[in-house]
């Protein structure tokens, strides 16, 4: 047994050299400094207390480092999975009570428990079944809703709602209660985010650094306007006009503990511990992906899945809440060179020694800045560009695009889900339900075969070609059948029938048996039927059924060999 | 507007001659005797009393003549979808109860109405949803569910549960009360049906009949056994052994009326309504189209379910049940020789004939011999033999099969058909998403391809093709990014990388995404990207797209032509 194949860190490990010493660590204070104002906003915005984000910050990144098979990939609390978790638990329990903290502490497990499961069965593949278009969809209209729930903060009221429009409907009705100072604050926090982002890689190249470096360093300048933002409360003594700050983090790690459970709740929670589960897992393992391509090394889904799990469980054990990859911190680790997983680890102890010793500067930080830097990083998670192109390439792709954002805006991320897997896959069985059925004929001097409604070429009328684009399945089975059935019905002379088989990748039972009916009726009126170009795997399946023992044609490697034949027999007879 | 696109009887009345009107006669005086006893029973395994099959066996006929595709099919009740019936309805009320016969009657309604909806909105593709491995999984268990159900009536006992578990020990409870004279009546019933079905065709045949006669007239000795049976009751004075008998049936047909609904109830019959539709149009649809092949005719799904809807809000209308096309009496019908659907409409008058006048002779019909009737008429269904074939062939249909039978049989035909559905999407998914992808390489001397693995072909280092047995679409769009980055990886020298497209008939917006992914990444490697073989449809869409614009290699009809091209090119180079 190769214990490396389940534990991925045996392999970097053995290689570590000093030199990915240095690079890990500068890498891990650059994530650090990025991830400190990120676990406190996102426990914010899964309606927990800050220090919940510290805790989802320490030992789920040393676990992910042990079993994930990403070199690049930063784990930790992310912006969708937290409004889900949220979401969930606001069900269940008043955000701020011990109950709410119990469920979702549950959560984190539970969906850790369920990800290490789906990988040890190797279930990675279920994941596909989210398209491109559902988790764009699903990704822009999460946004919209992360978005318009930080802006209660950036008022200073309070305002809640299960969707969009509840929520936006407690905003209004609040609205006069707003506070100016803390509005004033985001605001300027908000401006200084977007200048920040968009003015300081020009000005720090000015100053002389490197176009890379400047560009990494801004990324982490929302560390700079958290702290503005603190000391301006600090010195202004804005708390006095009631903007609200973070107030008390308690110091250090809680103990480790499992969380407890009632099966009622658990079997209530299963479809947010699916969802949670499953969305964290595509967001993480896109990520991962892109970052392996980069570097020519490859991701093991089912391996990721363990490595998630992992770290969901070690969220749980230590208080945090569910965690995954996200995509912002993992550019900013890559481009701050990051070589190995050991990143993670130093990281890790890092937001260790912030929970021991620096959490009486988090006392000043003021809700609205977090509610800014939230705000700031989901706005540009809404892709208006790729809605445009994927209308452009098919509807029904933007269908399944727009129903996710619609539901998940008005009804919720559950619903929308849903909706936008079911209409996808009910689309692509529409597709192939209704496939591309050609007759065929061969292009004058050569050997190849085309439809002959879009080429010149030559038929005989005794033999037809029936190429049929599409596996051969129960969703459209009786479609061939059909139009078979016309065919012969409508050419009088024809006494071959030949089925081309170059783009049938599946023949099941359903299908089996309607070419069983074909045939037996071809045979009836006298026409012979044969098969051509049989892929492999689908003629090794075949080839003990009764159908092909009894078939009064001929099965033939090529449709040249087949017409080729059967021109030569009808000459003889 | 043809108005004769919406109702096809005009086609086949306009032709009417005097020899069709013979023919449709005679058939429909045997269909009527087959019917009567059929039409009793079935009301009885839907908890209705007797005269409601009659309902429903005369305004339906007459509507689906009207607006029905198939010239054969012969309307009515069915004991699928009368088992069905019963089983919804009592989730909401006792059998025998005003309340009950309400819902029933607006089942038939309201799933006579989503049948005309699903017909108008052209979605009969729908029903192929339920693949024949499903569909057979959930007829077997149907069929011994309703044999089951029909114990009680042959032992003379009060048995109900809802499901087969719950069934048999009430069964099992109320044994020690089971009526000697009721079990041996229908134990004689049953023998009687079997023997009579097996050697009277012979007999007949003996007598000099012909042999098509002799099955037909054969096919109707439930009736004899039927008229039998009610003798011996009344000439033995059975009843005074407390035989259940069918007693007093009202005569005539009730006054039409529309039914009466709560928006409550109906929301929660919707599951029932749905399902209780689709199967009665999968099973009608299947045997209209076996009789349509045999006559050359063909069927039109969607005018099916016009004319399916048609006859149950009839159905409705006239306080009967839900009803579809039967096969059973289709076949005797069919080899009676009717010859239109007139058939239908002489057999409603028929059946009206007899609510009108003859309703006295069942008073003495015992209640076992149609359960009897029911019984050998629904074990005929169970098809062990095909549940092996399907084994044989594939290993998923035959899961799908059996996760059918199962649950239907252990929980209910609601779960097991949703079941049933749900698997056999996810394995075609699972299928799909594990595509085959094959390397392939010039089979010496022709123009064909062939996978490098099964077949001895020439390759090039320098050039790779990749041939794609599956639609590329979001279910396996990763996949073949992992192939492709593996190849390149592990094969130095590769300059050109073709994708070979014979079997791709669908490229969604997530595979364009995946293939724009593998095209930057090829490019940064300095490797170029051609694609051969495009289907004509798949390259509709792709040439307006961007990738196409900015593809870095080239696109060639056929395989043989890109080879050859990149050669050349190579050799200049």
């Amino acid at each position: 047994m190769n214990i490396s194949r389940y534990i991925p860190a045996i392999d970097w490990l053995k290689t570590y050299k000093k030199s990915d010493f240095h690079a890990d660590l500068i890498a891990s204070v650059i994530v650090t400094v990025m991830l400190i104002p990120q676990s406190l906003a996102y426990a914010m915005l899964a309606g927990l207390s800050p220090e919940v984000g510290l805790y989802a910050s320490i030992l789920p990144l040393v676990a992910y480092a042990l079993f994930g098979s990403s070199r690049t990939l930063a784990v930790g609390p992310v912006a969708v999975v937290s409004m889900m978790t949220g979401a969930a638990a606001m069900e269940f329990a008043a955000p701020g009570t011990a109950e709410y903290t119990g469920i979702v502490i549950l959560l984190a497990g539970t969906s850790g428990l369920f990800l290490l499961g789906m990988g040890i069965l190797k279930l990675g593949f279920l994941a596909n079944l989210l398209s491109h278009p559902v988790i764009s969809g699903f990704i822009s209209a999460s946004a919209i809703i992360i978005a318009a729930g930080q802006l209660k903060h950036l008022l200073g009221i309070n305002a809640g709602g299960h969707n969009l429009l509840e929520l936006l409907n407690a905003l209004y009705e609040n609205l006069p209660n707003s506070n100016p100072a803390t509005l004033i604050l985001g605001i300027f926090s908000i401006g200084a985010l977007v200048t920040f982002r968009r003015y300081m890689p020009r000005y720090l190249q000015k100053l002389g650094l490197s176009q890379a470096s400047s560009q990494l360093l801004s990324k982490a300048s929302p560390v700079l306007v958290v702290i503005l933002a603190t000391l301006s409360v600090m010195y202004l003594e804005l708390y006095e006009n009631d903007v609200k700050v973070v107030g008390i983090v308690p110091n250090g790690l809680p103990a480790l503990s499992l969380p407890s459970w009632h099966i009622e709740t658990l079997s209530e929670l299963l479809p947010s511990i699916v969802l949670i589960s499953i969305v964290g897992f595509v967001e993480s393992v896109s990520v991962a992906q892109s970052f392996a391509a980069k570097r020519r090394q490859s991701i093991n889904p089912n391996q990721e899945l363990i490595g998630l799990g992992a770290a969901n469980i070690s969220s749980a054990i230590s208080a945090g809440f569910p965690v995954t990859g996200g995509f912002s911190r993992s550019v900013v680790s890559f481009d701050a060179g990051a070589r190995t997983p050991m990143t993670g680890i130093f990281t890790a102890l890092f937001i260790l020694l912030t929970l021991s010793y620096l959490t009486d500067a988090f006392y000043y930080l003021p809700n609205t800045v977090l509610a800014a830097t939230i705000i700031v990083s989901v706005v540009q998670l809404i892709d208006i560009k790729n809605f445009l192109s994927v209308w452009g390439y098919s509807k029904h792709d933007a269908a399944s695009m727009m129903a996710t954002f619609i539901v998940v805006l008005l009804m919720s991320v559950e619903a929308g889900i849903v909706t936008g897997v079911g209409l996808s896959i009910l689309l692509f069985l529409w597709h192939t339900s209704h496939p591309h059925i050609a007759v065929v004929g061969k292009v004058p001097g050569t050997e190849h075969f085309r439809n002959i409604e879009r080429f010149d070429v030559e038929t005989h009328p005794s033999i037809v070609t029936v190429r049929i684009d599409e596996n051969l399945f129960f969703a459209n089975a009786r479609v061939l059948e059909d139009r078979v059935n016309y065919l012969v019905a409508h050419q009088g002379e024809i006494k071959h029938v030949i089925l081309m088989c170059t783009a049938v990748n599946l023949i099941d039972s359903s299908a089996l048996e309607s070419i069983e009916m074909i045939h037996s009726r071809l045979q009836s009126a006298g026409i012979k039927m044969h098969l051509s170009e049989i892929k492999g795997p689908v003629m090794d399946r075949l080839k003990s059924t009764s159908f092909i023992q009894h078939l009064s044609g001929s099965i033939f490697l090529t449709q040249h060999q087949a017409v080729e034949n059967l021109l030569e027999y009808e000459a003889k007879c």
